[in-house]
């Protein structure tokens, strides 16, 4: 019997490719008993054909199983009740639901990937991690906020000591356990705000500095959220960690993706105290779906990070091997520049990019 | 007798070596009589020996005058009565006194100067302006959110109807002057907002969208403000106009700016209907002052920008034909690069650009 119940859900799109790339690969990894995958329906498409976005059974599974994989959910065009297209879109409810708070978005150069940055084509000095907080900030008004007789629109940004002490906690826990990593020995944490125009900015702020005085080993930094677009432009190699509200945090992580390829190669983690998903950054890319061209890297990056996440959890060093493998596995294919998928400019099928990360696994 | 009388506020830091510059192109340019220069106490350090940041006077005169030059203001840990950094900031004073809606950031890749972006390092493909709506948004809230009991901390996102549509005309038109240019003859306004997740900015994308039906000839376009980092990153030629609410505007600025070699070359114009402020976009960098090593060739292209908007305002070609002239007199020198300020990696002192710059104008 399996050891841990993964609830998997396809979604849309290029969801259902990625997804099950990704199962085969940790398959491979770490053997076909290891996890068992419960498929689960949700999604756009599921949403269009029964009327449910996030079926009962699938939030249930969702809720009592000891991780979440997704491939990627959300259609255009299909608008929810709140008439927004994300209001109620599964991942949205299910990190609301699930109270996943701290959405883990590492930025990594990987060999054989090309930055469009021409100080950072030759890989392995861009190696940091955005924590954005994930449940409130501006979003605590999504698809709530008020428009008064057509003539004023307004939401709030909400920012409490609870939510930010639990977020500036994960974020400065994964820069000690970086310790360092990859450069120059300073663990530090990053707070991109905007301190210095709203007051629940420098609320913000002023509760990372209060949390990291239980981390002297991690430097504090502090970045305005205009001038941390310039740094991540100029010098992204000067950062580790870096902890933001959920909206800048959303804005900044896409920023990093695309210095280091792209959302084709980022994953994601959205993490709370009992639950979390995993998922690459991009969206679910109806356009190219079911053509076998999609990228599965960012998915399986993703996947990787779910064995981090449960290996800690449950103190299993196969997890966590595991995951380190099936990371090696993907820079050894990237690097080997054989198969190197569609969007980072090769022309491997997301087949092939499985079947040769698979392969790679040692 | 002077035609125009311009309001000019040298400030801290740099602010007073690069206003001095531009004024002195400004005088070459345009002979030494078109323009009368007020020059005006305020900012931080005359603060801290007056106790005041914005003297009644110099607000008087910045309202009467034809236009304002400004330097830059602010001083690293001098706060004002609100406890923030820029609560009362000279410049922000003057924008929201003043109703200075439109802030104008054109980013456009000079010669001679490096894109950090090995896409774009050759020049002349990144030519678009952003128009950030400069006085609600976000920043309704500046310095006057709340902080309950130390627990929750809020601050109100709030976009009218008139303050949309205003800056999206002003937009418009600015995509309609430049019919086109730079590349492929069509005028394009993207909108950039989070529509899919707040209603406000759902708002103000259906307040550019009505707009926009009067120019038929400029076409619309959208970007979530997260995918639209990267599209600056990737595809920064696609762009023509883009108008982006406050905070909004105020990150992708920086980031726009930082792709075509930074602060210190990118002016701004913060344009009102009867008012605007010329200033570059960089900090007053006190860490620098004094020491004849700033760039002026972001101010000096912001005064450029005064001028084309006076010019048009009183219909004045002479200085239309000024602000051109200043154009290709900083184009000239920095793509002959024997003067290169040193933020873009040379060492010509901010007195030296100056005069080279003076020497180029025809
Ligand atoms: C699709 C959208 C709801 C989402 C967000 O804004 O959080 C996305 O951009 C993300 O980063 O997960
Ligand atoms: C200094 C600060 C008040 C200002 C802003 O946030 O608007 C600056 O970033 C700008 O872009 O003018």
């Amino acid at each position: 019997m399996a050891k841990y119940n993964i609830a998997t859900i396809y979604g849309d799109g290029i969801g259902p490719e990625v997804a099950r790339s990704s199962v085969r690969v940790l398959k491979n990894a770490l053997g076909s008993d290891a996890l068992h995958f419960e498929e689960l329906p949700g999604g756009a498409e599921h949403y269009v054909d029964s009327g449910e976005v996030l079926p009962e059974d699938t939030f249930t599974a969702c809720r009592d199983m000891d991780a979440i994989l997704h491939g990627a959910a959300g259609l255009p065009g299909v608008t929810y009740e709140d008439g927004t297209e994300v209001g109620n879109d599964l991942h949205l409810l299910l990190r609301f639901k699930l109270d996943l708070y701290a959405n883990m978005r590492p930025v990594k150069l990987l060999k054989g990937v090309t930055s469009p940055l021409a100080a950072f084509r030759d890989g392995g000095a861009i190696d940091y991690i955005i924590v954005r907080e994930n449940t409130e900030g501006l979003y605590a008004s999504r698809g709530a906020g008020v428009v008064l007789r057509g003539e004023i629109a307004s939401d709030s940004l909400i920012v409490t000591r609870k939510g930010t002490e639990r977020v500036a906690r994960f974020a400065l826990n994964v820069a000690r356990k970086r310790n360092g990593a990859p450069r120059d020995g300073v663990s530090r944490l990053t707070v991109c705000d905007k301190a210095n125009i709203l007051r629940s900015f420098a609320f913000f702020r002023g509760i990372c500095d209060e949390v990291s005085t239980d981390f002297p080993d991690v430097e504090i930094d502090y970045a305005y959220a205009d001038a941390m677009t310039v740094h991540l432009v100029k010098k992204p190699d000067f950062y580790d960690v870096i902890v933001a509200e959920n909206m800048f945090g959303d804005i900044i992580s896409d920023l990093g993706a695309v210095t280091v390829g792209g959302m084709g190669v980022s994953p994601s983690g959205e993490i709370g105290d009992n639950h979390a998903l995993f998922q690459g950054a991009h969206g679910s890319a109806p356009d190219i779906a079911g053509q076998d061209g999609a990228s599965p890297v960012a998915t399986i990056l993703s996947s990787a990070l779910m064995l981090d996440w449960l290996g800690e959890r449950h103190d299993d060093t196969n997890l966590v091997e595991g995951a380190n493998r099936i990371r090696n596995a993907v820079n050894a294919v990237l690097s080997a520049g054989e198969f190197i998928p569609r969007d980072l400019g090769g022309s491997a099928r997301c087949s092939e990019m499985t079947e040769a990360i698979c392969r790679a696994l040692d």
